[in-house]
């Protein structure tokens, strides 16, 4: 297997021209000392040779040998333990993390890009920072100044991991039914007892102490309130004091990602610290729940990367069958990259990874505004778009990240099929983010039911109009693509309205058409994101590497000649109805 | 897990109303006596019971034990060995088999369901039975008088096993590569060297001998031939002789169907017998190979019928949210079969299914219609018809099947991702079925350069005619239905014979396009079966089980509204060209 090479002329041909990020910090306090195009630059490039050097290396054997459970305690496979102590000392775990407390304050659109590579190199590996920095994410933005104080550097620096336990067995999608408990003591802590199930990096053995996020009910309250319960207690001088009551009562066996501890974890009188107010803990979780959704939106985005790479060097390797019309080169065997229908799944897997790193960048810088901006206006408007955007991020990218490494895998024919070839790895490790973090149905009924309709598309129609403003600036893409998007995304908001106008006397209608609505503007969207990255592309192509402008337009080329006819497909399927999905009685499934 | 439940009803609906099996059989003289609709059933239902019984319970076992390979043997996992010896003292190797050779001289049209309960019950097991019954075929229609009388009686006994030789490393898709060398002896017979790799059942420790089909090229020529070369020698009166000079080199870790030996075969000077003529081995094996494609189709069918089955079951037990518009029990937890996107998902998967299964019954019927009629226009009509539809079957199934096996393991939400729970097996064994038999991107090739263009359209307008005539007589669906598909096959046609006066300039065209033609032409034969069945249901409503017409007719209607669009779709990349598939140049990739 070749190694990892991440796309860092794509990255910063994005950061630079794409998202303007260097005018974008420059206009927040919080950015602007921080970080510029340069150190973004060469950040990035210390991530790729990490991940290159780093994390690649451990993904094969962490799937073969896979986590263990031995005397309720997590074994992680050979490698983990001192790449994650690398991992950690360069700061990456606190890479977007509060300066203040020991992060490194760097803006997310940054970090989407290191957490991309990061997944592209292991999938499972990558989870557990991820896990992390969500956690410290929701501390710090609900937890007590105590809590931050005392968590948040220790967080930062990977010294202690976090882990987020929501789910229950009866309680996975529907939360409400959560039995864990949180019986007050009279220090102002909690005593929380119960079983979680499904617990991503629930434990292991790459950090000393391990932060829970729990959901759970406080006695005698029917509501959910979240709670920081700690591994081992901590003293107020940050040393670690005795077990708290938190132990694993067994780890799951997964289609993949089996480096990656998934735990069943027992709370037997587990002390634990309130975040935010009582009852209000499924707010404060969602702070660490749209982070994961991003995250693992870009697990999808990472495992496509990664796949694309792999079966773009097989099919130049490759020999097999002669090129149609004659041997390019006067071969009898030529590589397989010859043959048109292997270029077509090449060509879609990078159209849509490339436009898919441009939304998982918009989504960033969206972050950044909504964190960052001075402008209580840009602020609202930014948090706004990151709601809209967030599950369609989520679950964009991780159905054509599986599409996309089915089709890779496909380029490798019988080999793909070989577990030492690596490619059925990703399809494996990849499958689950479709599922964990709310479900890519979930996602889309989100995004229909609460994003587009639960305003009356009031930001939908902001944000397309917003579209149509910025495409009208384009001065090197045809007005006939311009107004293709245009059209799709009119017909998409009249669609979303005649659904939002029905929707009260069909109460099943929003979540029978919710998948189609998602993906009918995820595809729309990267008809703009692709007319966006060739126009930035073409108009700067003299300062662009050479012929790096010629390829992104080839690219939105056939973007548009063969993906984005799936727009119409599903924006047809908008008005299709839900009769046909409600209609057989359930005795008959 | 829920025993697996084979679809009997629709089994017998389909042969008895659908494909007129009764008058087909009277007319063919091999089946007249051999077979009616009341022997077809109780068939089924023995079949049924086995798959339930015996086949279906060693599935998940022969997942998590896999094959091993210990002094040079292929070990199958636990049950496999005693399920063996019980499905071959059945007849049921040979079901299909010549009866004067000690087959059980069954149409193909039954043989295809009783394969797709095999592959639902377990892909990995079902193969060493497939792969025999595909050997036997090939040696029945090319073999001499004497290979037959000595090795079919065996085959359809169950008691040999038969492999396909064909991959090296360095020819897979392209087989005018292979090295493997025929050395002629002055006895007639040749001495087979080489290696193979990628050879499912080629070893194990079910059968006393095997029979292994291998493709060489005989000294001094450059034309490949196809030899019988037998693991053990046998004697003129059919007794076990030495070894022949076969032996496995290693077996290959898979993604999945680990039950299932997949060798690397060495020959070593050893005996082999020529099948057929010199040099047109390739001819001879594609008996073999069109027999597999079609097996390999049904485990795309199986799979997904496997999975429906998993999916509702689980969607009827679940309890998570409740309906939207309110619980239909007044729960306040609902099964999650409530909810839109989990019956889009399950009628997704139904409606392909039980299109896919007609398309399996009617491949089925024409390659007994080639076989057994006695017109020898029907015969020659019938064996075209077989020649479009073989790569449709097999590659637009597999398809499919691995479609219904993601969005069956989708239903179970993050349990779908636990190996316990089963389905993560089959999308992780029907995965291969894309790939192995020619990948689906050389069935959509074979599909679009030779079935469609290679006779200038002749054999599909012929179908579209016999389908448009077979519509006119539906008295039980809308006009505008029956006009949408005739519409959706006019303007495949005319896509089809632009794309034919083009090629000549375009060479890269076929290929480019060749997925997209197979995939538009499969949802809109998708379109015709459902109104076939709607229609055939709707006229017997008072003969059927209660209830059986009128879902009929709501999966048909589901179909119309929410899959049958996708025909249009892929119509509309018909012609969207070559240029943007062939433009990048390869360095850039």
């Amino acid at each position: 297997m070749n190694p990892y090479q991440a796309p860092l002329t794509d990255m910063c041909f994005l950061l630079e021209h794409v998202f303007d990020a260097e005018q974008t910090w420059s206009s927040l306090p919080a950015m602007a000392d921080a970080v510029d195009l340069d150190t973004a630059a060469a950040i990035l490039e210390e991530g790729a040779k990490l991940c290159r050097d780093l994390i690649h290396p451990i993904n094969r054997n962490g799937d073969e040998q896979g986590v263990s459970f031995e005397a309720a305690r997590v074994i992680t496979p050979d490698g983990y333990k001192e790449a994650y102590a690398e991992f950690a000392a360069g700061g990456w775990v606190g890479l977007c993390g509060d300066p203040e407390l020991g992060g490194m304050g760097m803006p997310k659109m940054l970090g989407v890009m290191v957490d991309e590579m990061g997944y592209s190199a292991c999938n499972a590996f990558t989870l557990y920072s991820a896990l992390t920095a969500g956690a410290a994410l929701c501390i710090h933005a609900h937890g007590s100044e105590e809590l931050k104080a005392k968590y948040l550097p220790k967080l930062y620096s990977g010294e202690w991991a976090g882990a987020m336990d929501m789910t229950e067995p009866q309680a996975g999608s529907d939360l409400r039914n959560i039995r864990t408990r949180a019986e007050p003591t009279e220090s102002g802590s909690f005593l929380i007892s119960g079983s979680k199930i499904f617990i991503t990096g629930g434990d292991q053995d790459l950090t000393e102490n391990l932060v829970h996020l729990v959901l759970a009910k406080i006695s005698g309250s029917k509501g959910i309130s979240l709670f920081l319960v700690p591994k081992f207690k901590v003293a107020d001088d940050g040393s670690l004091g005795e077990a708290n009551g938190v132990t694993v009562g067994a780890i799951e066996h997964k289609m993949g990602l089996k480096g990656s501890a998934t735990c069943v974890m027992n709370f037997d009188d587990a002390e634990g610290y309130l975040i935010g107010e009582p009852n209000r803990g499924l707010v404060c979780m969602f702070t660490m729940m749209n982070y994961e959704r991003l995250s693992i939106g870009i697990q999808g985005l990472g495992s496509a990367q990664g796949a694309y790479q792999m079966a773009a060097d097989y099919a130049k390797e490759r020999l097999q069958g002669v090129a149609a019309g004659g041997s390019p080169t006067g071969s009898d065997s030529d590589p397989i990259l010859v043959h048109g229908d292997v270029r077509r799944m090449l060509l879609n897997i990078r159209a849509m990874t490339e436009a898919g790193r441009a939304l998982a960048m918009l989504t960033g810088k969206q972050l950044d505004l909504a964190k960052f901006a001075e402008d209580e206006a840009v602020k609202v408007k930014a948090s706004r778009y990151v709601g809209l955007l967030t599950p369609v991020a989520k679950a964009f990218l991780t159905d054509r990240g599986l599409d996309a490494t089915i089709m890779a895998q496909q380029v490798f024919g019988g080999h793909g099929y070989i577990r030492e070839t690596g490619i059925e790895q990703l399809v494996r490790d990849t499958r689950i983010a479709q599922i964990y973090e709310g479900t890519n149905g979930i996602q889309a009924i989100d995004f229909l039911g609460r994003k587009l309709t639960g305003d009356r598309l009031a930001t939908l129609n902001e944000f397309i109009a917003d579209i149509k403003a910025d495409m009208a600036t384009f001065g090197q893409v045809s007005n006939e693509q311009k107004q293709r998007v245009e059209s799709l995304f009119d017909q998409f908001s009249s669609a979303i309205a005649a659904i939002n106008e029905q929707k009260g006397d069909k109460p099943a209608l929003i979540n029978a058409l919710a998948v189609e609505a998602l993906d009918a503007f995820g595809y729309m969207l990267y008809g703009y994101l692709w007319l966006l990255m060739a126009d930035k592309a073409l108009a700067a192509t003299d300062t662009l590497e050479p012929g790096f402008a010629e390829v992104k337009n080839q690219l939105k080329e056939f973007y548009f000649a063969k993906l984005l006819a799936k727009a119409d497909f599903h924006l047809s399927q908008l008005v299709s109805g839900d009769d046909s999905v409600m209609a057989l009685a359930p005795e008959l499934f």
